[in-house]
């Protein structure tokens, strides 16, 4: 209430209202106690949430606020891409540092905001707490489905073949700040073709084709090493720390690419008129297990990428 | 994957999946990118987030958690009643303490399904993460209005008769852990007549209804200090500090009961036959400001209760 003492809870949200944005589906946004949203109607609605944690997911001194607010919309926003969905409206939880608590929110909402705009999305409420420990913040984003409905995990089916929307490892060295939701690569291979199975890649393509294999009945998948889009982060890493920039490809996580399978005829049909970047590297088999074809050997790989409890 | 060794967070996810209920309107549940849910036509969606902190919100050494499940869940629904909406589902994001983090994790568990279950919430994602440091958890609740629409803070009219549906102050004592949100309250009483504006009283009864007399566009209340219910743990507690029993209800918050203002009218109907537990306990007024009537002489009050970045 004094503006110009500390600013304060309500003071911050005032802020935060005056400079987001809001979308035509949001018919109640920040300032009550709930938001209330209008979705198309026959559409199911999405949901998705992700915990982002100073020293855990970023490091807050390195990153700065703005690109940690810009990852956390980013994140969540590659989970709604994953069931090919419409992103609408987000709300966002804060534990800010007592210390500078209201410059990290005003940062956070920089690199929120730009992000938020370019998808449509509207930012309609929210909860802004300041304690002793490090910054944490948790977003939820809301989506619908299209009139197609939802792209699962537990579609995939043997003979199928495993598509990649772009290169692979090694994010570490920066992109994982920087996720590029493929919500419109997403959207245009849903409306292209029937895609039996999606994920977005947040633990790495071993663990998250895993995912798929697991919950459409344990199945198993044999990868192409030569057909998987190595980045140039993968290589540069590879040099510092041995480990084959293949490996980096398979295990490192946050890449935020697709990892989708489809019918062989619709593989032909979509790589021969890509809607987006678009890599086969593999086939899903009726075989259990991950195995990596390479230079005409074939190896078990491990489908395990970064456990947050456990890592 | 070591069901030996450390359980992990893909081995925590399917115990969690195994444990929760999943309502009819769940069409995706735990274990895709995104939950999907189908909500009845027309209705709009809600949804309301917080996050608690230990040292914070609670002290998870005294508390434990799984009374810290039960308050996270309640802290949300009780968003849901102040808008006189339905639960339909909740999405739990995680900071746990590495160590011990297993077993917290299904303490909060505990303490979250009985409560989600006997409001018809569906647990339907999360996120889950372990560091070093404190419990974090950020529940956020999807809900739909029902027929009627949401009731809003933004409807309350000069002449209202503002109403409370419980005794307030001393939640400090232990009832802040165990909110009972009002869900079935506020749609017997949104059922039963037309309620201008509501807000659940987490703030305190005078921040919270500031909030209100804000959004209806700065109008002002006056209370009746002999009219207001009074918690005995208010009592207990202004026995220990000297503070007022009257100042502890106003000011302490996290009673979790609901603030309405209604027409005299509707007010003279619904005293005559309440749907559930209801006070009178002022009326609001065109003149800007919080005022209590107190033993015949009207003092202001400082509509300001806990601020989460000031306090």
């Amino acid at each position: 209430m004094n503006h110009d003492g500390p600013v304060g809870e309500f003071g911050l949200i005032r802020r935060i209202r005056r400079r987001v944005l809001i979308g035509s589906s949001t018919s109640i946004a920040i300032g009550d106690d709930c938001a209330a949203l209008k979705l198309t109607p026959g559409r199911d609605v999405l949901i998705t949430t992700d915990m982002l944690m100073d020293g855990r997911h970023f490091v807050l001194a390195e990153a700065g606020a703005k690109a940690v607010g810009r990852k956390a919309i980013g994140v969540n926003l590659s989970d709604i891409a994953a069931m090919a969905g419409e992103p609408v409206a987000a709300v966002i939880a804060l534990a800010l540092p007592r210390h500078d608590g209201q410059a990290i929110a005003d940062e956070l909402l920089d690199g929120m905001l730009p992000i938020a705009e370019s998808f449509g999305l509207s930012l309609v409420g929210g909860d802004t707490n300041a304690w002793e420990g490090p910054l944490v913040i948790t977003v939820t984003i809301l989506g619908q489905t299209t009139a197609r409905g939802p792209v699962r995990r537990s579609g995939a089916k043997p003979g199928d073949v495993v598509l990649v929307t772009g290169p692979l490892g090694g994010s570490l060295l920066g992109r994982h700040l920087d996720p590029a939701p493929r919500i419109r690569e997403s959207l245009a291979l849903a409306e292209a073709e029937t895609i039996h199975a999606m994920i977005d890649i947040s633990d790495g393509l071993a663990a998250d084709l895993g995912h798929i294999l697991e919950e459409s009945g344990d199945l198993g998948a044999i990868l192409d090493a030569a057909s998987i889009p190595i980045s140039p982060d993968a290589l540069t890493l590879s040099g510092q720390d041995g480990r084959s920039p293949i490996d980096h490809a398979l295990h490192d996580g946050e890449d935020f690419e697709l990892c989708l399978t489809v019918a062989p005829e619709t593989a032909a049909r979509l790589l021969a008129n890509p809607p987006c970047p678009l890599h086969a590297v593999g086939r899903i088999t009726a075989e259990p297990g991950l195995r990596l074809a390479n230079h005409g050997h074939v190896e078990a790989i491990v489908m395990r990428g970064f456990d947050h409890l456990l890592d």
